[in-house]
């Protein structure tokens, strides 16, 4: 747990005492490659801080067409969010693709947190807005029609993603052909 | 401001003391159709909230061609956000598409506030909740190429807009041409 109390403290600093008392809302779990944090239809309860391993949201259309809503790697808070606020089933499913471990965390205990601990009520704030930020950018540069400038704001957000993940993902991700992904690799 | 009181108080209860207090941070503005809140390149430095009125978030690319973000009417918070809690100049514009009357706030102002009341901390949460999640269905909209889908949408999350946009509009948002959203509207 020591991984959450650093992530944590990049935003405000806790005491010993609040730390004890913060992780006694979170559970570990495993999760092996392939294996699904979360199916299409699943009733979602829970939202994952990963501690290590790589996953893969995406969304599937009528035509069974899979579209790639995000990569979450260490450090990073995942779930289908638009579900879990809205005690929701899922629409979309998420995936481990490196062996992973994460903790879990649920929204009562994220509501609790945040009621009892200003400090933890601060955090998730700052972590939304972080977020809410990405997802700005995300649908500014879906809106675009513009391969290349995807391209270069992706590569310039998300430096690490680009290494630790198939480049098949990437153009999936990124709307464009492996060709066109080829080319603009080359050309950075 | 009473407006103002209302929406939080929708979040959470507030005193007279708190609210005389948080008023302070705020002030308002009146703002002319076709008048702009916001132009690409603009320092952001305020977020607006609307007391009446419509305004269009758009973005434009290289070729020229208008992308709508999203469109904001009363009650709704605006701003480039990305631009807004990075301290950097916008990357869209903000114009109005019906008189309008807003209020403005700062971004050292909302962090004060939240910082001081754990009240309003709370209250700024919530807000960017909401809005995440709007966000994450608009990316799941913009990834699936479904026009039907996308429109049935729209149309079920925001039936007031749906009344007090011009359809061409509309039509831009959901990135469907004026026919197809007209057999769209008669179908539904």
């Amino acid at each position: 747990m020591n991984e959450l109390r650093k992530h944590i403290e990049e935003v405000t600093s806790i005491t010993d005492e609040e730390f004890d008392y913060i992780k006694t809302f979170f559970t570990e779990k495993k999760v092996k490659k392939h294996q699904y944090l979360l199916q299409d239809g699943d009733k979602v309860s829970l939202e994952y801080w990963i501690i290590k391993g790589i996953f893969r949201a995406f969304y599937i259309d009528k035509e069974g067409k899979e579209h790639i809503v995000q990569f979450a790697l260490e450090n990073w808070w995942l779930s289908d969010y638009n579900a879990f606020f809205n005690e929701k089933e899922s629409g979309i499913n998420i995936v481990c693709m490196e062996d992973a471990e994460v903790l879990c965390l649920t929204l009562s205990g994220r509501e609790q947190l945040a009621a009892e601990l200003h400090k933890m009520e601060h955090f998730f704030r700052m972590k939304l807005t972080k977020g809410y930020s990405a997802q700005q950018c995300r649908i500014i540069s879906l809106l675009s029609n513009n391969p290349k400038k995807r391209y270069e704001e992706f590569a310039s957000l998300y430096p690490n993603i680009m290494q630790k993940i198939p480049k098949k993902y990437i153009a999936e991700y990124l709307g464009v052909s492996r060709e066109t992904l080829s080319r603009l690799y080359s050309n950075y």
